[in-house]
């Protein structure tokens, strides 16, 4: 004990601070009961109270078998989204907004098999997948509000009976995990657009004009075959997309080229 | 000469078509000669007329000096710009520009120096300057088109006599050129909000609403320092920011942190 205060209380306020000042994000993993108990040298039940005493008070959400993580208190509930980490690709959609404290709901507007294939412009370069191809247009919901409008276009000749797939997990996963293949490069672009209450196909029910973010992409394998093509929106009044550069580990890894 | 085609004739046509494509995009460099006499082994004269047939067809400009750029030809002219590319970064803007066939202007609307020091809110993180601070609000333009809004905030006390520095680099490298720090991360945020004809402070002069991309900034050097922080406005007709992202590059540079 430090000026009278239990030790597990100490810890806690640590780690709110961290997530006060955004060291700690929504969705960020906080340390498990072994890190906190290397790190502090504390018992397991003085670690066990610290997560507890972080969770009552409202910062935290255990996910069993996942670990505990930073939930989503921003005022007007914005997602911020790491654009070019592989990593943050590699989870789904839905897993990132349920580590954030929010229910992901999903509806499928359309599944269709789309024999000539497909044919779509990112970033001035064609991008072409020679059908059989998979159209999935599915509207992304957080708790009640429509975050994402997404289209996604599937090669059916690199991935067969991607139809009969269930789409729980993130694509790249299923690309990596089911179908064994050798990502080389994913290409994304943003751009922004307005979306008016009464355009065709606007989905998010806004009263007013929205600012929204288009994210085209491109999903290449090692052959050079393109394997997906994403055509999708994100509500502008409710995400971020953020970049962090290292310009020293750039450096670096680019002189190992 | 192959079916009586003279050579240069098709070599310029091999870069012409990679441009159509976007193999090779606005503002890229093409070949020098000498990368041209190598890969062809072509004569100097061959070389030479292979790129100015391209620069007489009106592709590329050629700047004394730097080398041979491939003209920005998009309809609306719009600007595509490498997010997270610290090489990118290191070029100014009006380089950039330039290299597209673009006319440069800018207009410094206020050059002031704060005293007090400025704190900012990037991503959801605080980050703050102490005073005295060097905020430049500039008004970019390529031809007669505001591009981009542009408002910075220098620490005086890393960057001395700041205020006195001409900005004809970009201002990545007077911090590393002039001052010689070494940058440790640079964040960038995107959001996106739309910009109506009366908004005060829009000198976009657009006539009807226009989404807009809302950049947040800042850059950290290696004591932990912030030396800049950047708010600026990007005109969303024109720009589309965009990343590649290597997933096996990716997981080698990893692996030798």
């Amino acid at each position: 004990m430090k000026n009278g205060q239990p030790k597990y209380l100490e810890i806690s306020r640590e780690i709110i601070s961290k997530i006060e000042s955004s060291e700690l994000m929504p969705g960020d993993k906080v340390p498990s009961e072994n890190e906190l108990i290397k790190t502090y040298r504390i018992s397991n039940t003085t670690a066990r109270k610290s997560l507890l005493e972080i969770e009552n008070r409202g910062w935290v959400r255990r996910i069993k078998g996942k670990g505990t993580f930073v939930l989503n208190r921003t005022e007007d509930m914005h997602l911020t989204r790491i654009l070019g980490s592989f990593g943050a690709m590699r989870e789904s959609f839905d897993e990132n907004l349920v580590k954030e404290g929010f229910t992901p709901r999903n509806i499928i507007l359309e599944k269709t098999i789309l024999e000539n294939g497909i044919s779509t412009n990112v970033n001035d370069k064609t991008y072409s997948i020679a059908g059989p191809v998979l159209k999935i247009h599915r509207l992304r919901y957080a708790n009640d509000t429509l975050m994402k409008d997404e289209i996604r276009y599937v090669s059916m000749n690199i991935c067969h009976k991607m139809h009969l797939t269930e789409f729980d997990r993130s694509f790249i996963k299923i690309y990596e995990d089911k179908y064994h293949l050798q990502l080389e490069e994913i290409q994304r672009t943003l751009n922004t657009t307005i979306l008016y209450p009464n355009d065709a196909n606007n989905y998010f029910e806004n009263d007013i004009p929205m600012a929204t973010f288009i994210l085209n992409g491109a999903i290449i394998i090692s052959d050079g075959r393109v394997v997906e093509i994403e055509h999708s929106y994100y509500r502008g009044d409710k995400y971020r997309f953020t970049i962090k550069t290292k310009p020293r580990l750039i450096s670096e890894s680019m002189a190992t080229l």
